[in-house]
Order: structure tokens, then C-alpha cells, then sequence
């Protein structure tokens, strides 16, 4: 972890922050700190800064919060619609969007999506977050990403989909990387788009319905490479493209 | 798994092979193939094929191979040198090196890598090799990475990549992807040559004197993306951006 990632619920008043979960043993046994040392913390959605610990036993580290920094550059705006992985998959899904940036996450139903992966009990708040701030602290950001699930395919894409892009003030880019696309993402992206939408399937694919739907609602098709990957890298694959996309000349 | 990969040692004769490992319980309890059911198959660094599911049981599978295909096309040769990770995030870089078609695998000793990590039991070809077959039959791919490990980064460097190099017929292009470049990987990698060699860092990143010495020998830095990415991370960004890039337009 390369930033302690503070929450409101760690505020003890004023400056200080207590943490007594696996944050606090992070800081206990793998960053090895001691009382008066200091270590660099983000706030949720907030600045980044430096804190001295001031307080440090098996059960408890507490914080003291120094001056704030202004944040960096904002990275540029990714959503990621994601088939519902098993929930071994989820937590790396959620780690890696979180370390790399994506700004909302909506996990919907698709053909190949087992039913019952929709009663885990990852699928909480309370549960996926963790997952997220341990992303955040690896990337050293602090914006957490907005989780979402949709239990219904065919309504996701027809109807919330149209309307959160109703509610945006960028139009977007829609990528989905798909098998038997021709184009690589130069062709479908000019890297200019600041914001972009990017829709990745279930292990096994999408159904030809499903592609065919989101074909519909302006989502285009392009060729990651010549891999078969697993959903966790299949993300990491396309917001390293991305990246690239955008450093590319016009 | 897309592919079930299998190896001389698993042969019993004529076109049988007799697994009786992971892969035997994969194909019993995900794929849920039964006697006379068809299965997808691959030869260690050999061809693609379709086998028959002759026997299963809970001790053992026995296939029998069919004919063979034509392998696809051969991917372009990517060597990866590596920092020594933890043993946790090495499976990761294994399956990933062998889901994407890496072609050999160097793993170095470098300032930021503990020694402990030297005397992992996974440093043996009997402990990597169940990770790399699996890497393979998640890639749908048959050729095994060759796996070295190098204990002291300057000879490495110096003495064994060198004559390593002198010993290949193409001429690499080599890169090192560092958080402080400001080129991107297309201002140092055309897209045309068809073998590349990628330096992978330890976390918490190479020292200046490592960096030094690898731009000594060739290596051109170049900027990944605005992240900080875990190893196994930026070894599935860097591999997709190399993939973009020999799909630009020169």
C-alpha cells in the first residue's frame, strides 16, 4: 500500500483518525512504523497529506493528519460496466478499479453470469468497500469508486444506461473490446473524449443479443489483442490501452 | 480454462493421456464432462486438438486426442525480466506471463527485492510449472515460458543478457516502463520489430543505479500511465499497450 486511505468513520474529532482494522496492521507489520513516524494518507473523495502516528498498540493506530496537499491531475473519466464475475473475481475486480482509477462500476446480469453469483455477500457495501480502499491505497488515489448492481441486462442498456448519460455533461466514448473485431482502439477512440464508457463480458463472452444491444446504444466493438484473458486482466488490459490512446498524436 | 493442457508426462501411450490433478477435477466439477463428451486440448509446446473423454472417475481422467490443428499464429516474442516478487504475487506473474504468450521469464534479484524471496519453494520448475499450464489453458495457448532465475542483478545485466542476446537471430527493442519517463511507448517501440524484452521492477520501484545500468545495455524508458500499478498489474499493461502499439499505423 502506497497511501494509508482514510475514511469519515475513522474521524476521532479534530486531526485524528483511529483505525483498528487490517490498516492498522498494515501499518504495524508490513510499513513497520512506530509512535512519532510519519506516513502519507489520503481522505476519502478528498486531498492527500502526510500523518504522524500517535498512538500505536496490537489494538489501535491513531493518526494525527498534517497539512493537505492539492491533489494531482484528475485522471480522465471511466466507467466500467462489468457482467457480474464470481465473487474470487469480484474482489480483484474491485481492487484493480479502484487502483486504476474508474469513477463508477455497475456489475450487470449478462446470458453467461451464474445466477447465484448475485446472492454473494460481497454484493454490500459494507463488503465491496474494503476491496476499494485497499485499490485506492496501492494507486495512491482517493476517489472511490460508486458501485452499482443491475439484475436485469435488457433494462440496464435501455433504460438506466440512456438515462445516467442524459444526466452527464461530457458525451462518452463506448468500448467493448470484443473477440472478433477488427478495429484495434485507435480506430473506435481518438483519445481526445475525456470521458468514456467501457463495457467488459463474462468469462465464456457476451451472447450475440447482448453485443447486439449495446451495438444499439453507440457501444463499439474493438480488438484488445490476440489473448484469451480473465476479466481481471481483461480491465487492467483496457485501461492501459486507453491510457495509451490518449497519449497517442492526434 | 479454455484449454486443457497436457504434457508428455501425463501420456500413457498411443493418443491416451491420464490426468489425475487439478485438471482432472476441473473437468469433473466446472466443466462437468462425462465419458464420451468432447474436450478442447493442447500439447505442451505443440498443437491444438480435440480429445474424447474415455474414462472419469474421481481418481482419474483418461482422454483420448484426435487430430490435431494448426496452431494459430505465432504471437510476437516477448521476453519479460522481472524483480523477484513475493511468492503471492509470482503465481500471478506465471499465469499471466503464460496466459499472454511471454516467451521466457527472467527472474532477477534487485536492491528493492528481499532475499527471503530466494529460497521460496516455488523457485523450482516442479512448483512453477502447474501455474504456467494453467496461464496457458486460460490463454488457449500450448508454448511454455521458460522460466531462469538470476541472483545477482549486475552479472545479469552485464554478462548473462548480453550473451544472451548476441545468441538471437532478431534484434530486440527493449523497455523499462518508469513512473518519471515521459515518452510513451510508441515514442520508443515502432510497432514493427517482432521481438521485444520488457524490465519489470520490484514494488517500491528499480534504484537509480539499476535504471542506469539497464539504459547501459539498451533498455528505454517509457511512461505506462499515470498509475501505481502492483507487478502483476503492469505486466498485463504493459503487454497490452505493446499489442496497441503493433496495431498503430507506422
Amino acid at each position: 500500500v502506497n497511501l494509508i486511505i482514510l475514511t469519515e468513520a475513522d474521524s476521532v474529532g479534530g486531526n485524528r483518525y483511529r483505525l483498528t482494522d487490517s490498516r492498522a496492521e498494515h501499518i504495524r507489520t508490513v510499513l513497520r512504523l512506530q509512535i512519532g513516524d510519519s506516513a502519507q494518507i489520503g481522505l476519502v473523495n478528498g486531498p492527500v497529506g502526510e500523518a504522524r502516528i500517535e498512538q500505536l498498540d496490537d489494538t489501535e493506530v491513531v493518526l494525527i493528519c498534517g497539512e493537505f496537499q492539492k491533489l494531482p491531475d484528475p485522471l480522465p473519466t471511466v466507467d466500467l460496466i462489468c457482467a457480474l464475475p464470481r465473487p474470487q473475481t469480484l474482489r480483484k475486480v474491485l481492487i484493480t478499479s479502484a487502483m486504476m482509477g474508474v469513477r463508477n462500476l455497475h456489475l450487470v446480469r449478462a446470458n453467461r453470469v451464474e445466477k447465484s453469483y448475485f446472492h454473494s455477500p460481497l454484493l454490500a457495501p459494507a463488503k465491496w468497500t474494503p476491496y476499494l480502499i485497499e485499490g485506492l491505497g496501492q494507486g495512491k488515489l482517493t476517489r472511490l469508486p460508486e458501485v452499482q448492481i443491475h439484475e436485469r441486462f435488457r433494462s440496464f442498456f435501455e433504460d438506466t444506461f440512456p438515462a445516467l448519460e442524459r444526466g452527464e455533461k461530457l458525451p462518452s466514448v463506448r468500448l467493448l473490446p470484443h473477440p472478433e473485431a477488427t478495429k484495434a482502439i485507435h480506430g473506435v477512440y481518438d483519445g481526445r473524449s475525456q470521458r468514456l464508457v467501457v463495457a467488459i463480458g463474462p468469462e465464456g463472452g457476451w451472447v450475440p443479443f447482448e453485443t447486439e444491444l449495446m451495438e444499439s446504444v453507440g457501444f463499439k466493438p474493438f480488438r484488445l489483442g490476440p489473448w484469451v484473458l480473465r476479466v481481471e486482466h481483461a480491465v487492467t488490459a483496457v485501461l492501459a490501452q486507453i491510457e495509451l490512446a490518449r497519449m497517442l498524436p492526434l
